[in-house]
């Protein structure tokens, strides 16, 4: 990470991630624990699941009061100025966009980092943005919304692609992770704006 | 863990969360296998999560034999006892209920020897808990009990706080922990007795 | 590892095993993405339970570029002879059972040569080989078929403990390899010929 504002993207992600959870958890008459308990695993279930894979211990959100503030913040928020942060969704669709975008770059560097192959660090890159969803959802008995619905770990996977082209290129890492965010965050929006999805798998009947 | 009483309490509570995972499957039409993998990772869910995430491994129950005799017995017991057992679930709440402190104070100086700060520690005590009756949940596709009923997770945080106020008062640690398993108990007890709930968050209509 | 074969039948039962996945999932209308994720997690979920339980890591399929090649050889085979590759489910069947023959092995053998005990490394042996499969389902919001059809967990236990077995005989190791493998084929294939199924535990009423 070059540029430090990154770093309060990352914290801004987190808080944003956890007001999802939360949300979330509040369509499924949960207790206000078992809703907490979702937001902090949509924040950090990404992160933790590629350091897990990386062997990167104890995993980061456990190396200081950072993301432990940013999460409470949001609940604490959300608590608060609960119908407000209800009708904001649509601004929060944005932060969760840039979130996304911010968790790859983070995930690719740091595996990267760790000297794994770059056909890897695409993939834990995309595993640091999108598995805390996937966590949150499969807890809440749903289908994973990923799996079903809007452009979303393939416009992490794009950007993260571009960044190593990028970087191959010789692009200054700030520029590099700039020009990448920006990529994956108007993937998403022009995805939704044109209403585009990923066809159907269909198993044949055999 | 200053008081050799804390192991024999480990692996008590390890064998009662076994049993209340066969119990929980058997009223799924698994077949025995499933029902003993279900017991497993009830029994042992909480303990692997805290150790991956503060990298101690192999993990706990993977270097020696107690975890595992205390999980066997447990199904032996419940198979050749089968009825008894299942009549017995007012003994096991009170087994289970000691379980998750003895598991709570485990977890907590578990992290904190690890040198990871107060906050994260509390956290710790209680994910060794209560995880593994989340995954036991999820994986028989239930909602998760502690996110919906009872005060559960809840006390475990509670005696972690208190554990970590009368360490700051210096008091002996086998004083300590008798203290903290004691509120914990008494914390469950009385909401049961007195029908306390957690409120349920509800997501506004936006 | 004795025999070069038993690499190559990893990745082979690596890439049927993401083939399964990718088939399981196009029953539940998922969006390709979601097909090929869940072929993913199916393919190394095993393998990377056992290693992250361990503290093998990065955990295996990590460190290269052999497992990823399978996998998405496994979604091209399938994306383009998708009416052949469902017309092929009994030819896929027992290219499943030799994978979990070998992922029984390959399990049993890392935990032997990491110094866990024989009990542990005999769950660590059957954790490769079904605990994939159990995320498949898991994810996609079915009760783990292991856990209430067919023999197949069972299978990779007892072929593990022969496996021990024959080791404390002292039989040359490719040769138990072999001897083994064919044990969990054997068991596999018996009990789905004459419909041998483990008896479902039903908790009695209290």
């Amino acid at each position: 990470m070059e540029i430090d504002i990154i770093i309060w993207l990352d914290y801004l992600g987190t808080m944003v991630f956890a007001i999802s959870g939360v949300l979330t958890a509040g369509t499924k008459r949960l207790d206000l624990f078992g809703a907490m308990f979702i937001g902090v695993v949509t924040a950090i279930g990404g992160g933790t699941t590629r350091d897990l894979l990386l062997g990167v211990t104890p995993v980061t959100w456990l190396q200081g009061y950072g993301y432990l503030i940013a999460i409470f913040s949001g609940f604490a928020v959300t608590l608060i100025f609960k119908k407000f942060v209800a009708r904001m969704r649509r601004t929060l669709f944005l932060f969760d966009t840039i979130g996304i975008g911010v968790f790859t770059i983070i995930g690719l560097e740091k595996a990267l980092n760790l000297g794994v192959n770059p056909a890897v660090a695409v993939i834990m890159g995309m595993t640091s943005a999108v598995v805390g969803g996937v966590i949150r959802d499969t807890l809440t008995n749903d289908l994973p919304l990923i799996f079903h619905k809007e452009i979303y770990a393939t416009a992490c996977i794009t950007g993260a692609l571009f960044y190593l082209f990028f970087n191959w290129l010789n692009f200054p890492p700030a520029l590099n992770e700039l020009l990448t965010v920006g990529i994956i965050i108007a993937i998403r929006l022009l995805s939704i704006k044109f209403n585009l999805v990923i066809p159907v798998f269909k198993t044949p009947e055999s």
